[in-house]
């Protein structure tokens, strides 16, 4: 039964259905209602906004003990109508009786200095101001208001992009923050809630929402599938968005299945002075701390591969420890395509193909003797 | 370098681009040229018109050597129109120097008969008739002339339907033409020939292909996904049928992948019994023929799984297991849908689950004393 059309805010009764379907997902994901604390991120549009209304539904009728800080970031993209959406999501949170965090970041400066796109700047820019929140609110986790919606057109414009299963499995409901950090990125509308529901949630509360700074800037691509893909994709399949969330979450199983046989294919190929190194049964004259022994791959993780391993693995296994394996060397896998991870494949094809890959950012894979070996370079 | 926009036809020259991509491709994908008979089957619209005459052309100029017989099926959904198509596919083939194959079928009274809509029921009408047309020919193959566009369509239809990773991976450029036939189909233009590709070629050689009998019907949602939405999807971005490939292709891979491991779980889960039975290092006093011992289960491969087996396994290699299981067992996949897996997936979560889950046609699976079995109804 969706929510939406309901009538809303007949308080009386409990928490109302848009509530009650957020505190479901909540506990369908494992997710603790006694404790904690988390940084609601807050744009000011209907669906960060409904999510802060639900969450304050659910604390006050005692089903969620939480505590929640908003938090919201000025892209600095809109001026004035920014300042408002600033405004709006400041006296919605103190007035809700949540603590609340804003800054201002320059993102058309920082994209212009970067080289990044509008897009990929803003999402840093939000990115670095919801770790910072989190540290300064002592959280735990951060919720961000993304829709059903938002997962079909992601997957939507990862599809326009040629994508394979690891970016057609859209968004997590759940994931890291950031890399190395503690701090967790949940997203309890994600594989639910219809942008209809969220605005049909904020009318039951008498909430008018603000126009979301990003939402309506045509210069994003993710705006024009809004607005012409997806509704002609409904035009097919009234439940098209909900068909490509469903497939989404079927890539993205199988894609953790394979990243685990990955992972284990770089156990099974890593190369024996690697492993006596730092496997627990490592030989009594090896020193005790394995982390950085004379020898080792200077990346952890990055140990020296066997070729005739790699070689008789299924090649979309194969591929997905190569790319972790980089992603381990290097740290992180910007500016790293598919085409750098099939030069680097194609160093395994013998004597005919290269020796030597490079890689973005000054790194670099050599074959010789046998063994894939990732080298940082020095500085680097 | 795309072949649209070149000209054609400048004979003294050999074959022209769309020709040489063709034997690019034949190539590539490992097929014999020399020697071996295939069935070509030919609508009368562009795409199978342009496969016959660029295969006509390479074997002018002695590149391919394979024996070709023309076959076309009238699928009796347009009358007189359709007439014209067979006598043009006719004319077309022995023009060329081709046996030629026809039929026709009555794809309107066999839907309604079997239940099945006008696409599938023209489809398997279709693959009837070109599995007799390749008996009759004594050929091993039977070529294609799906393009590139029709691969993109298939996508997006089955993302439509929120198909899986196994859905999304489109059509293969070769599998099997029938289950348990040693026929091949064979796509030589799927991943690299664009509609506008076959049309220009057809003009070149100064061919007036006929309007496809199934490419106008906007009772198929195929034809609306072709006049509509991969335009827009073009919009967005003008190599988007040519993404949507290549995210297929990935899929494939990891999809192949995936089946490989869960062919071992199964291996893995079979239960001891069983195991000793069709070994080949089974124990000295069993049978010989290890194909129909007492107390095996009845369909090969469908052999009893240790619930503890798959219940260790990661949910997305379960899950392709069991649909393999499935599928063994019953000797297709016909009218299994994602939740009839699913219903055998609940089984194994203990003794809260049911303990039968029925499948259509017949079909039901137990699980008992730690076991998953596979039982076929009498008779079916």
């Amino acid at each position: 039964v969706s929510s939406r059309g309901e009538k809303f805010g007949e308080g009386s009764r409990g928490p109302c259905e848009f509530a009650r379907r957020l505190l479901a997902e909540w506990r369908r994901l494992g997710w603790d209602t006694r404790g904690g604390r988390a940084v609601v991120a807050v744009s000011g549009g209907a669906d960060s906004t409904a999510l802060l209304l639900a969450l304050e539904e659910l604390k006050r009728a005692g089903l969620l003990e939480v505590e929640l800080t908003a938090a919201h970031l000025n892209h600095g993209l809109r001026g004035e109508s920014a300042e408002g959406d600033a405004r709006f999501a400041e006296s919605l949170a103190r007035e809700h009786g949540f603590e609340f965090f804003s800054a201002r970041a320059d993102v058309g400066r920082r994209a212009s200095e970067s080289g990044d796109n509008l897009e990929q700047a803003a999402r840093r820019a939000r990115y670095e101001f919801l770790s910072e929140a989190a540290r300064r609110a002592g959280a735990s986790a951060v919720l961000t208001g993304h829709t059903l919606d938002d997962q079909a057109e992601t997957i939507l414009l990862r599809l326009l992009r040629g994508s394979g299963s690891e970016g057609l499995s859209g968004m997590r409901p759940e994931r890291r923050l950031e890399e190395g950090t503690g701090v967790l990125l949940r997203r309890p509308l994600l594989e639910w809630a219809r942008r209809a529901d969220t605005e049909g949630y904020c009318r039951a509360r008498g909430v008018e929402s603000r126009a979301d700074e990003m939402n309506d800037d045509e210069r994003f691509a993710r705006v024009r599938v809004r607005r012409s893909l997806l509704p002609l994709l409904e035009s097919f399949n009234p439940r098209a968005a909900e068909s490509l969330a469903r497939a989404a979450g079927l890539l993205r199983e199988e894609s953790d299945a394979l990243e685990l046989f990955a992972a284990r294919l770089l156990e099974d190929a890593r190369a024996e002075g690697d492993k006596k190194l730092s496997r627990p049964d490592a030989e009594s004259e090896m020193p005790d701390s394995p982390s950085s022994p004379a020898g080792a791959a200077e990346a952890p993780g990055a140990w020296a591969l066997r070729v005739e391993v790699l070689n008789a693995a299924h090649a979309a296994v194969r591929r997905r420890a190569l790319r972790l394996w980089v992603a381990r060397g290097r740290g992180d896998l910007r500016r790293i395509s598919l085409a750098h991870v099939s030069a680097v494949e194609r160093l395994l094809a013998g004597e005919r193909g290269g020796r030597v890959s490079e890689l973005p950012g000054g790194a670099r894979v050599e074959r010789r003797k046998g063994l894939l070996t990732f080298c940082r370079q020095e500085g680097s």
